[in-house]
């Protein structure tokens, strides 16, 4: 099964976990810009990325977004399963950046095989682990980080996700990435453009000065 | 022992994890204002409060600090035992805030006692799973905080109109003045409480700090 090959912990899981693990799984194919899961809404379970991407945001009570991060093909996402920890306390929304196919993992079946896993717990432990850390990654560069310095850091981000320095976005869409309004992130383009570090064209912004976009960014 | 009592999941350990984790522990008194731990520099393990109080915060390149949470007794501190994970990349500053008792449990045997328990493992991600919570809730306090002003402003309008600090009113009934849900409200008091801002009882609020609460409110 295909999902033995993707699933990390597989290999050190018992047979009988694994039979339990491959009964309960769904796979699922979701559109571009599909919202996935709704903050506390729903508890839909574990979703393991077989191909594509989504982003994992917060959005305000008037409509404000920030990314808080995206996942990439064999990632993980764990908070789209809250119900499976008491203390888990986090409303955040779930939308395809790509199209993608994944795995759905209930949340009930995986917290039964985390409490008689230690494997799985620690597994867990460590994905969570990494969540952390982004999160208050981010919130250092909300807090403490001036804007064009995260500006440069998302548009060099994005090019090497889509391998690209011809970037297809639009200024909107990274406002909502960053948590800011579209006008301060037009504002800023433009000032990139005339330090000729990106030159802006309708529906793109291609990246002419790499070197200096990267000095700018740390 | 009494670090036995103190451990939240002692009963549910053998009695050979009892052992490894009972002679690896140390006893620590700490004066108010001492920073126990600093970011990543060291990794002294975790923090297991006998009685006193901490606060996690992270500091700025330039020195700016925000604070992410607070320890009370029986609270164990996780981050100052961030070589514990390898995803755990999270520079935070212990401080005490008050003369402060504790037990320090090495990273090292506290990891391999999670490698072999699902139990520990298991309580180490609902701990894990509170502080994320913890973070995200304030990070959106952070970018977009207008309910805690809110809050603050209505608390000092009811002391006003009762001429009293001591308010004898319900979560429930502060949510539908202010259109937010009951759980929202008694969250954020919570927060306001463990700032020293409010004093929480059963049916009533007591205004601890009236200046502060006004500066917060403005």
């Amino acid at each position: 099964m295909e999902f033995a090959a993707y699933m990390p912990v597989w290999d050190k899981l018992t047979q009988a976990q694994r039979v339990t693990l491959a009964s309960c799984v769904s796979y699922r194919t979701v559109k571009k810009d599909e919202v996935i899961h709704h903050g506390d809404v729903d508890c839909m379970g574990l979703l393991l990325i077989r191909q594509g991407q989504l982003k994992a945001f917060m959005l305000s009570e008037d409509g404000r977004e920030i990314t808080l991060y995206r996942l990439f093909d064999r990632d993980i996402c764990l908070f789209s399963a809250g119900c499976m920890m008491r203390s888990l306390r986090v409303e955040i929304m779930v939308q395809a950046e790509k199209d993608t196919d994944l795995w759905v993992i209930p949340a009930e079946t995986y917290k039964q095989l985390m409490e008689e896993s230690a494997v799985l717990s620690n597994f867990t432990n460590e994905m969570m682990a990494g969540r952390i850390s982004d999160v208050m990654w981010l919130m250092e560069q909300v807090l403490w980080k001036s804007f064009d310095k995260r500006l440069a850091g998302y548009l060099l981000e994005e090019a090497a996700i889509e391998q690209s320095i011809m970037l297809r976005i639009t200024h909107e869409s990274i406002g909502k990435h960053l948590g800011n309004p579209r006008e301060v992130v037009t504002r800023m383009l433009h000032y990139f453009q005339k330090e000729g570090l990106v030159r802006l064209s309708r529906g793109t912004i291609e990246i002419t000065d790499e070197p200096k976009l990267r000095r700018l960014s740390q």
